[in-house]
């Protein structure tokens, strides 16, 4: 495989991802660190050479750059059994990646890096006046989660894929941004099913 | 192929995509139509039979539903042209229809929506304050879809699959949302050769 160099940051769960699913597949990866907090994202370099979205996570293999983590973590796992081939599972992989991106990461992950990265007493008026709205979509994302859960062990296909993949990086470190995991008994037992897999790194590694 | 029925709200951009996709891959699919506006889809049947995140589209396949737009294109266009087989540009064609739901969808299309459809004068204060975040992050995402389509006439792999597919359905109504697509030359012309491919369906067919 052609050299795989992770533009990210690492606190940041969408870069943990594919941290997480390159251990889980094997794949050696190179790390570049930058500092969201600073705007090392939005420099005209990272603008015209890496990302012209400029955001991290960006995988870059070889010559080439593949930004969103989505994106990524299938470049990864592509023939791996992280990604189901049933038309029906892989489908639902992807529905449920869609969903922490669309329902889940913007409120949940957007309250942790508010409240623990940021600071509350540094959030602008706009951002402190979004507080209730994302906090409430967190919640509602959680309470669907939960009830998908009840009866399942994993998302989807009974075992492990991308799926929890996307959906495990924000929610094991939603407590950093106040939502309190012991309401959500099913989420709570399948982080630990999740980080008691061979082959699981912690998002500090 | 068992029996598809497409649980949507006609207008949308994303339930578009799943229409455009059924009619360039060839799949007959009905249609039931739900009112977003008057919440036909946050009653207690809808999240208890269709889809608990109380959102379209949802494509229901035989007993199965399956939401978000992206999962049900992946499952029409499964196996067929509309998605590279070579690694890398599978994964890059996620990643243009994760930068859609990203960057773009909430931005250009919840401007359309609630510009043309809910109506200036009867949005909350708090949506009233984010017409100007939105407005600008739209324009970004039209600039950075302008920058990549510069020299290229598709994008992903040199012709038209799930990425364009989209990318179009918000953008080519933008105007909608006050975007005048006269700004972005390369993105009128894409916008036209998607339109005259065959197979081709407009958003109000």
């Amino acid at each position: 495989m052609e050299k795989l160099v992770l533009h990210e940051y690492a606190r940041s769960g969408n870069c943990y991802k594919i941290r997480l699913v390159a251990a889980h597949v094997g794949a050696p990866i190179e790390r570049r660190e930058y500092d969201i907090l600073t705007g090392e994202t939005r420099t005209p370099a990272f603008l015209a050479g890496i990302n012209a979205n400029g955001r991290i996570p960006v995988l870059q293999i070889g010559e080439r750059f593949l930004p969103e983590s989505a994106a990524a973590c299938v470049y990864l796992a592509y023939g791996s059994p992280l990604i189901p081939t049933d038309r029906f599972d892989h489908a639902d992989m992807l529905r449920w990646m869609a969903f922490e991106q669309y329902s889940h990461e913007p409120n949940v992950a957007t309250l942790r890096f508010w409240l623990a990265f940021v600071g509350v007493a540094r959030l602008t008026d706009a951002q402190r006046d979004q507080l209730p709205a994302r906090r409430a979509a967190g919640e509602a994302a959680l309470d669907v989660m939960e009830a998908h859960l009840r009866d399942r062990a994993f998302f989807v296909a009974d075992r492990f894929t991308l799926a929890d993949v996307a959906l495990y990086a924000y929610t094991h470190v939603a407590g950093d941004g106040g939502f309190d995991l012991a309401r959500w008994p099913a989420i709570e037992a399948w982080c630990a099913r999740v980080a008691a897999l061979p082959g699981h790194i912690p998002i500090d590694a």
